[in-house]
């Protein structure tokens, strides 16, 4: 923390400001300048920083630690790579943060066991490797749809089998997670969940790997700070998911934020994907941002998908065809090589 | 629903559309204008927009209902007021959504016995009729203090108990329900947990009032529908609270948005308080905007005080000192009865 | 400048950095903590920071001073008072960012002799002291109503005349200032064109105050700098106007940021006013928005007023009814003494 | 126009909106459901729907026709394609708006006759056809260095002709335009400019391309509405450029909003470029956003090279370094072709 002191500041409230510090376990350093004399307080524990600018002749406190640790990069440098380990069901299994750009694809909402396992078939033939499908379904409005609970992650699980995929379910509350775990082999944490910091403490004691979505007002540091929760249980295995975050534009469902990638690149060994399809929320502009989202060195895609789109119970505008998807996967196995990735 | 079609399109491209529509209940209106046909849909059940923008030939789709029922004005009428009756602990009672502009005052946490009486009897004191205290803190590091818990529940609602007070106290997930309904009068769901909609169906089994904080980034009317799944449990007595929400503006913690009070009071029946604390971050900040927020029409104020913020475990620098809380409350005071409310 | 190293900055990567700063004239002062090394910079002049953050081992770099002087409390602690001496046609003048609260107060758009003549008798009778009205009128549309120009700026002036009134309008463009300068007595920068620097240098020559509105998306720091424009070229009567800013939020044309008036406050000497009619776009948000802003501790409010807005040619929906403007006036009139202003 | 009128509504509410809407040019078709009564108007002329919310018996106005015209898809399907003819200087000429994607690159500002000469050697060999640089920079605070002028124009002119380079250069001011047509082939407008309707108008009379950058809280309607500013005057060259806006997120300089590449392009017929350099502010955040911008559809990249960014006057630390520069152009030629575009 650094603590900038008022042109006027006289001796005797500089000298509160360093007892203050001192008091907390700071180390301070003074720097008296010809303008003004600015403090600099290494060390210490976790304090609020307003309280010290409310202090008289204090002009302004600048905090200079970022409050994340196990997900920052200070911490552990080299990318976490999640590894599914292969079995009879899955396949091959599935590595997650190195190469490969992993493909994540199904309906937004499972309805039946006809349509999931029809849309599997399909995204699997494509080439996706995990199938998506929500089962407990977090809806603005009470009067929407709200998912087919176990049922759901039944059929999922059934259509994943069948063509030897993996399978991402959304969690929405503590209660839900034991029952879910026989059922899927990544749990997804929605944006409105974000900070459930409930939810999110007994993910830690999970030991799958959490896809956690950004909050759509959620800053880049609260998202981290919200995988924090999740690592600190000892839970390592966070993937995070750009899926649009919420400004005064409106034309656009959201504002997809696709320059979060690099940032949390930098700020951070963890993998991050992308939901282009929430992203946008309509099916013409899914193409293009998955695209970007690629481009912009994304580990990994959500997409929904879903053959009768116009009868889905759920965001069928954002879903596309099957035959998108097989053209997208075209296009984007061709690209993926410039940035030496690879798309299966 | 309207649906403007495009000036070129065509009708076949007209009929797809009123077909689907009709198919979908709705009760279609053509107006067949010189530069283009709009198709008004009346009834049907709650359609995804979007997925008729899709549809070749087509505009523009606008929504026309809002998708709120019990909360809104049309619904009912009549102000929703909420009483809590008088017993032998609170003194009173209380009447929520009247005249009275509701004041409850207290510290950030609790953080333990001697704080929150000392506290309590302050603000009792200087008018507050409603104790606040954080028991359960959702804070956005995991290193941050995390709340005392049931035994933080029991102080305050000792404090308020010697006082003749109210308690109003943030309950985090469903399972902590059954247990705090022993201890307080209002139960507060605070901004990350706005759109948690399993904790906001069990609310909706409960018999006491709710008190719904405002997410961050949640529109009125996401903020309304979120009263909604209260209000379809039973539960019809939710007091909502405007807290700031996120913007551009760097310079302060969030910026209170107090053109929300007049508009909730046209769209819904339910009564609005402000959160003048969390909505500054900074106690110099805080009394202007409690004084705004009453001349705005608020029914009721939350205000954080401490005796020692300077040692607070958790938003000392937004907790006013007992004094200014006791002038406020005076200037309070002398101005409601300009806007025909009243202080006590 | 505050530059912090990473924790595995090696001293070479420190060397670097420190010659960096002194090469740039600041005077660098360093901490060498157990966990990692902080150099504060003092002096020197105006830099990219984000220029040393590109540095290797470089973790953080922050910036400790505040871009602005001249409109900053620091460079100049007491309120700037702005006094528009009296004569022959203003009656007793007015004096701007003392006790009394300036009420301005006309139609948006000037649109014939006869509307600016009734409107400016019923808002001088009710207690305006200045005339407001548009001219030049910067619309989001070319299609719409642009003004009347210099005929408007006329008929404002002789309604002002009549009534002893001030008169303030919009400049658009510094070819328009001369001419203007013949008509009004308070020249305003409409929200578009804060940051169109060539006006805002010209206005610098100018000596007649300026009113300065905050950009839609403008932060308090960047509207200050702006202010500092016009400053920097001697002139330092600025009145700053809130008049809402752009959000998430959709059902309301903008979110009107009372904190700003505090923070203002704070940050700067310069008086601030609000404009609760642009910053909430409806009549009946106008009234409670407009007590709101005076409690806040705004020094001024500026108010559209129209005898018949049903035929306004722009912002009838925003524009009070004599009446209403009337009734406002007396209640905040009776509020004012309780925060130690006046409105006469 | 479509009104909703309240479930309440009686027959002389209604009445009363049809005579209005009537009076207004409006032809009006009347749905009346069930539950509640719609009103669609057609045809009539712009009015502020706000006026017609506020009558009796009204629940809801919902506009249906986008303001904007000559903008627009419907007004001309095809693509807008922008012919900059060979000439002596420049060599080829240029084609903007078809399959290939054009590269503008240089510095930030011109800082003298070396500098430009010496970087637009560099990216005309790394692919660049245009050359960009500013001479009239509108700096945030009036501390910064405000440009060359015209000087720097000549410098620039003189830089593209010895490379067969077009030249593309911010306008700041009306004033400015006769002396900036003699030295560029693009007219740049600034973000912070684009409402500067004085300054549209005139450009409107210009035949030269003008690219108008997006405001950084500018939605993609009113962008276009000032382009619309630019297209009313008879000018119809006009190209999008979006370069980042402003949101809640605070760790990145601005939010590039990809999205809004093919959300312009459904909408209107004219071509969008993406400047990442001020899209990110940071150098090593600038080269995945400028392959996720072509990924995305741009039909042009504006980018900052300088050979020496430590010792930039401005924006320093988002200017590639010419490697980096040519580095990235292999990337975006090998990109391009997956998504049937061309970077030469």
């Amino acid at each position: 923390m650094v603590v900038v002191m008022c042109r006027e500041a006289d001796e005797a409230q500089i000298a509160k400001v360093i007892e203050r510090l001192t008091e907390q376990g700071f180390d301070v350093h003074r720097s008296t300048g010809v303008e003004r004399t600015v403090l600099g307080a290494v060390g210490g524990k976790i304090v609020d920083h307003r309280s010290y600018e409310l202090l008289e002749g204090v002009a302004e406190v600048v905090r200079i630690t970022q409050p994340f640790k196990l997900s920052h990069r200070s911490f552990k440098p080299e990318e976490t790579t999640i590894i599914v380990p292969s079995n009879s069901r899955n396949g091959s299994g599935l590595v997650i943060g190195r190469k490969e750009v992993m493909i994540m694809a199904g309906p937004c909402s499972v309805e039946n066991r006809e349509q999931v396992l029809t849309i599997a078939g399909k995204v699997r033939a494509a080439g996706a490797r995990v199938l998506r499908g929500g089962a407990f379904k977090p809806r603005t409005s009470p009067y929407s749809f709200q998912g087919l609970g176990e049922e759901g992650l039944r059929y999922l699980r059934e259509a994943a089998d069948a063509n030897k995929m993996l399978v991402i379910s959304e969690v929405m509350d503590q209660t839900q997670i034991p029952m879910m775990l026989d059922y899927v082999d990544i749990l997804q944490v929605g944006a409105r969940n974000m900070q459930n910091y409930t939810l999110l403490k007994q993910l830690g004691q999970v030991r799958k790997p959490v896809m956690l979505k950004r909050g759509m007002a959620a800053t880049i540091e609260e998202w981290l700070l919200s995988a924090e929760y999740i690592m600190t249980g000892g839970n390592h295995e966070v993937i995070l998911c750009e899926r649009g975050i919420r400004t005064f534009e409106n034309l656009t469902r959201n504002t997809l934020d696709l320059l979060a990638v690099p940032v949390v690149h930098s700020l951070s060994h963890l993998p991050i994907v992308v939901d282009p399809s929430h992203g946008t929320g309509r099916r013409d502009k899914v193409i293009p941002m998955a695209r970007a989202a690629l481009a912009a060195g994304a580990d990994g895609l959500m997409l929904e998908v879903h053959h009768d789109p116009d009868h889905a119970l759920s965001d069928g505008a954002q879903s596309l065809f099957p035959e998108q998807f097989t053209t997208l996967m075209g296009e984007l196995r061709r690209m993926a090589p410039v940035i030496g990735r690879v798309v299966y």
